[in-house]
């Protein structure tokens, strides 16, 4: 029997500006990215979503030929899908927001289909945070793990409803920046003992190139980035990465911390993948063999001898 | 028999101010830093340096006692000892240098006692390219290798002699900023790629509490910094290494890439006590036990099972 994986999150077009081109619409949010990540592995995967009439037929056979189980992506009739715009500059670790269109995501009222009331992992993307709690509240029975993806926006706009979003989940991963913004400390090792005490039992702190911090009481695990020639497209880097954490964990049935270095680093190959191309070109076609070749590039780029006593 | 490390190098006097507190005179200098990391391994460690007569005794002791040959320290006669000064700003990974005078530097003829003629390894700490090339053309016999750290100010107004040097070592150590600058290329794989072609078999990039890596031809190597709560005083922190990394390869005799990973490993541990404290206070007391510990705490940090096929 497969576990179940729920994904909670957007669906989205974006138009992408980087120094390598340029796209003008193309599929992308984070419900996407995170549910194509995740339907790599060998799970039961839905994905709750809202998108407008204009969203392609094809968009959404993309991710039932994924296994993904679409039918909690609710089709507004005569809305628009969101829509977000954005130009990465030449470091491509920082970026300019250039247009957001909330379109039907102002609105979204998240219905999670029956057969998911009892997954055992929920994977809530970046979204409003009262978004995040409405879905949270449909589901019966505590699941084995629930985690959150945030982003400064709302701890600009949203703290209170953050806050309480946070109280209430197993895992959350923001990025650096957000995790000293959250806490005002620069310590990342103060920030992450912070957030501990806000709710979290296990706090991933995301720092780009440089990789990912993962912190549970006082044992700090310390993921690599895949150095890559070229990174062409940094969009859904970290939602590739929380899918390809919580199908990991999902498949296995096991959230020991141990089990969760692993799915750090499963992520970081999604998110490897992903950059290397626009949107989620890469992410589609990641191979079995491709993945495995990845997972040892990670584990050769890590191992070192060092004699203990 | 002991292997022989030869530091050319800076000593210096520093006026440091941190969020944490300030210090108006305190030992520093690269050659400091290098000879104190080095001199926790079982190694023959030189330093070749240069002082005013206003160097204290008691600092020329401190190297002495942990069996440093100051044999060529320089002292000028009525000279004034090279000194910094620089205020670290909140982030401590920027820092503005308020006063530099170069003092006895400024003519500095290292000369190489005759018993360190033929080094196993040489390392050459940042400093004018001219000096660290005539230290270099000193030198009887190839040693095993030749390490050289730089900065990006020889970047800037020295980039003639600098290339000469860069072409006549074996590893290079520098931070993320400087290899850019150095190969104008962002990516640091690319980079790393190009510095391979300007001489050095070895490219280590530093990147700050986010690690190091290590790059051999398509080998990539990548070291994480230690989590620290506090980073009280970065001084310092890239000689520690240096140090570190250079002594543990003088103490083992092997100069294999399996072997560098693990000095990488060392010079981070060295550079994360440094940090710790002001200056070198911390660098002196380096216990065996703690030493051990830290070599663990590297481990644990990094260390994650993926099954690979």
């Amino acid at each position: 029997m497969k576990y179940k994986l729920l994904v909670v999150g957007t669906m989205a077009y974006d138009a992408i500006e980087t120094p390598f081109g340029k796209v003008d619409k193309i599929l992308g949010g984070a419900a996407t990215y995170i549910g194509l990540a995740a339907s790599s592995f060998s799970i039961d995967c839905a994905v709750v979503s809202v998108v407008g009439e204009d969203f392609e037929k094809e968009h959404l056979a993309l991710l039932k030929d994924k296994g993904i189980d679409v039918s909690g992506v609710e089709i507004v009739p005569g809305g628009e899908t969101f829509f977000w715009s954005g130009r990465y500059h030449n470091d491509l670790n920082t970026r300019t927001t250039l247009d957001t269109r909330l379109n039907v995501l102002e609105n979204f009222d998240p219905k999670i289909p029956d057969h998911f009331f009892t997954p055992d992992i929920v994977m809530l993307g970046n979204l409003s945070p009262d978004v995040q709690l409405a879905a949270l509240t449909q589901i019966k029975n505590k699941p084995k793990l629930v985690v959150l993806d945030t982003m400064n926006f709302w701890m600009d706009h949203a703290r209170e409803s953050l806050d309480k979003v946070i109280a209430k989940v197993d895992v959350i991963s923001i990025n650096d920046e957000e995790a000293r913004q959250l806490t005002d400390q620069y310590s990342l090792v103060k920030a992450a003992q912070m957030i501990h005490e806000m709710g979290p039992k296990y706090v991933i702190i995301k720092k780009g190139e440089h990789g990912a911090l993962l912190f549970h009481n006082n044992e700090i695990f310390c993921a690599p980035a895949l150095p890559l020639e070229e990174v062409f497209d940094p969009t859904g880097a970290g939602d590739s990465f929380a899918g390809g954490f919580t199908g990991y964990l999902t498949q296995t049935g096991d959230i020991s911390f141990s089990n969760m270095k692993s799915a750090i680093i499963y992520g970081s190959a999604m998110a490897s993948f992903t950059v290397e191309k626009f949107g989620t070109e890469n992410l589609v076609n990641v191979s079995h063999q491709a993945m495995s070749d990845r997972l040892k590039a990670f584990k050769e780029l890590t191992t070192f001898e060092i004699e203990l006593e």
